[in-house]
């Protein structure tokens, strides 16, 4: 299809598609003549998740073509090049190395990983910035004295595994890989919002039923 | 214990305590001379608290004002003194009513609430900025043109209810009703972060289990 059909089928302005274009948020269409390019649905998606990462998970430019270009990268692997896509958004403040409750909470995080058997975690370790920003999230609990004892966060870690399960079942629904790659980054940005609010309501909804309003 | 004792066990400088209680953030303690107050268990538990709204939370002190002011509104029963509290904290933005996918979503919600027999989210239903959070959340999902048919929803609905069904038990390890409500805008606050890092580490750990690194 021609840009002007882009646009329409898209909703978005022929302006703002070659701003994506110029800042590497799209990647080129076909050229057919000095003047014209055809794009396919890959770029309606590519349009949609833009708008995804932009409007709804506020992510700068930059930021944003960073996520992308990983998401595109074909010479990694499956799941480095989702983690590498999702390790490129916005995560928590990096743990304070020197402070003692960072020590502590990343010893916790080791038992936790430990004991879920999760090896590749463990691997990986805080080489990801989410394992880092995990070690910072428990750093600041045991900080201001609340409590975080292993089964409370392992049976977190339980439940946040089976939430996984059913994200990575609905990728694979996805032919491709470049496809599920994206649907992973999506689902970052759109269903995180999603899950908290759930939570908040299940506690409502918990707290109702067990002393009534 | 005096100021000076309330700021050598909680960390904090009496000129910051002093700015809490200006704030109206900490209650006063009970005057005992002209230039004198006590303070006790209840002033430490809440400094802490303090802490994690504004640093932890990153709210404005206008907020973590509200949001404390309805923790500590004894005429609201259990389930509606949670509720306030946490309705006061920081959400997403509300839906933007007129917009079909808006009716789209909202019906979405309906449809869930239903079928998971939540009836007192149902009851409250747009009251609730939880509620409304959920439904903007929908909205820009299907917007984008994103699926989020029923069955993934109400998986992971049921899955953060047993999450709620957690918090609610470590609340209950509480004694006061003051420390439980305290203890659930702090659980808001500071594990909404962990679920989040611990969702996306699971989702590399069941990556790499299904597709090697």
């Amino acid at each position: 299809m021609r840009l002007s059909e882009l646009s329409e089928q898209s909703g978005i302005t022929t302006a703002t598609i070659k701003y994506y274009l110029r800042e590497g948020l799209l990647p080129p269409g076909r050229r057919v003549s000095a003047t014209q390019a055809e794009y396919d649905e890959s770029h309606l998606r590519r349009l949609r998740l833009v708008r995804a990462l932009l409007q709804v998970g506020r992510l700068p430019v930059a930021t944003a073509r960073e996520v992308l270009g990983h998401a595109d990268d074909e010479s990694l692997g499956r799941t480095m090049r989702l983690g590498a896509a999702l390790w490129s958004l916005p995560h928590g403040p990096d743990p304070d190395e020197d402070a003692p409750e960072t020590v502590a909470a990343r010893a916790e995080v080791d038992r936790l990983l430990d004991r879920l058997g999760w090896t590749t975690a463990q691997e990986i370790g805080a080489l990801s910035p989410v394992h880092r920003s995990l070690v910072a999230s428990l750093a600041a609990l045991i900080r201001l004295g609340y409590p975080c004892e292993g089964d409370y966060l392992a049976d977190h870690a339980r439940l946040m595994h089976q939430v996984a399960v059913r994200d990575l079942d609905m990728m694979e629904t996805y032919p491709s890989q470049s496809e599920q790659v994206e649907m992973a980054v999506a689902s970052a940005v759109l269903y995180e919002p999603l899950l908290t609010s759930l939570r908040r309501l299940a506690q409502e909804e918990e707290s109702a039923r067990r002393y009534g309003l």
